[in-house]
């Protein structure tokens, strides 16, 4: 996907997030802004929104001298994510599709935030998930492509969610690869990230290569393209990696929570929408077809 | 009232939307937020968000060559409220309190947008306020001090809300001098503005020889300088004339609605809350009264 014009503020306010996450100095959080300011000219609309949030972050990065300022809240989210696993597989358990509840349940961990009274939210949030329609559910294909793929590439997103992550995957029982970053960007899950959420105990952890919140192909290492380019059945968690990989041809399942209207309207849904998106199935889908790959 | 860091991105949202309303050139408008990043290190914290409103505003004009973007909005809007001036007016007929009524309305007019159904929106968001109560409400020391004035000098906001001044204007049945930009800025009331809503009918009306979103008095001409010093009873309308005179010495009453987490912040009070604020009053509420210029 492309930056939009919308995506112009929305980079600063990222910006002072981020900013105020890696100093409470506030003459340097307001020279990062200036500088974060500066730096728009040098982003095209062209560009995929990972790619400038990369550029931002490292910026930020650079002027704290900070290379992780998401560390902490990185490892408290994933300890808390920990401690509701076995609630977490409670659901799956009473569930009557125990696949379609772990979906969801990998969608809800895509909504957690690391505020305060996290577990009465993050309970509260399961269920508004888990009581929610699809608004886009492409469950039927996800299913058969499910059933005849051999391996599963699962890209996650955010530390914390992997707890999530391994809930879906536990329940898919196919051999996984699941993909982190390759160094800290904002709170997206590195390797460390995984392997705190136990995501060595269902799968094989691999870096993409990729240092931005997003694994835009044209920056990821070459091991991680061919990984990619071979794999049957891909998952894509999260609104970075749908930036980064929605125009990418191979076919993939997009499996998230609109958190923006940019990327709602880009998909056709609303904001706060949930999706389960088999892609590219645009032009098929005007067939009569919601296959992503035939 | 001084800036804060989360101004920064809210200014590069609001050029978005005012570049918007002066170009459907994309890149134009790219251009645009390019420079208005850029601008933003020569905008410091200490300046308020008026003084960085006008010089943002003025950039966008200065590029599309529109001086006037929000001319047809403006008029439009004006058009608009003059159509709804029966209805208000029946309002405060019916009302027990009419002054309090008035001011009510005149605070619904702060409210208005110029976007579709406007006619409905703005007869429900007239109902809202009414139904509403103020957050801070210094209507007492409001209503003495206005017995007791000679004259009302009266800082209009945006045009379309003139027409609703003009009612609290005429249940406060005193002599008024009614201050508007003295040159087009964003859609901020000009003498134009305020000629078509009526104001002549019930108030002289003036300029402050300010350009931008708020009357800033370093930047105001000397001739409403003085007006303002000579003034015993003074009402400003709107987040951008608080955000320019909060810090000023002068006893003054703030009419508005806070329609920005900053600023309801600053007052104390939550987004979205109504205020009748009269000051300076913080410290002498400390000794238990609400007496703005006691």
């Amino acid at each position: 996907m492309r930056a939009y014009l919308d995506c112009l503020p929305c980079f600063l306010s990222q910006a002072l997030r981020a900013a105020r996450i890696a100093t409470d100095d506030e003459k340097k959080i307001k020279n990062i802004l200036d500088e974060v300011g500066m730096l728009l000219r040098d982003i095209p609309l062209t560009s995929s929104p990972p790619e400038s949030g990369r550029l931002i972050y490292h910026k930020i990065c650079e002027m704290t001298g900070n290379p992780d300022p998401y560390r902490k809240i990185k490892s408290e989210s994933t300890k808390e994510a920990l401690s509701l696993y076995p609630y977490l597989k409670g659901e799956v358990e009473k569930s009557e599709d125990r696949l379609f509840t772990a979906m969801k349940i990998a969608i809800a961990g895509n909504v957690i935030d690391s505020g305060a009274n996290w577990d009465f939210d993050i309970r509260h949030d399961v269920n508004e998930v888990l009581n929610r329609d699809f608004a886009i559910c492409d469950y039927g294909v996800f299913k058969k492509r499910l059933n005849e793929s051999r391996e599963i590439l699962y890209i996650g997103d955010n530390a914390g969610e992997c707890v999530f992550d391994r809930v879906l995957i536990e329940e898919m029982k196919k051999p996984t690869i699941y993909v982190v970053r390759s160094a800290p960007i904002i709170n997206d899950a590195t390797y460390e990230d995984a392997l705190q959420a136990g995501i060595n105990k269902v799968a094989t952890i691999i870096s993409s290569g990729m240092d931005g919140p997003g694994n835009i192909l044209g920056i990821c290492s070459e091991e991680f393209k061919t990984v990619y380019k071979n794999a049957d059945f891909v998952i894509s968690k999260g609104q970075g990696n749908y930036e980064a990989l929605s125009n990418e041809e191979h076919p993939i399942f997009f499996l998230l929570k609109t958190k923006c209207q940019i990327i709602a309207r880009d998909m056709g849904v609303t904001e706060g929408d949930i999706v389960l998106k088999g892609m590219p199935s645009r032009r098929k889908s005007e067939h009569g077809s919601q296959d992503p790959d035939e």
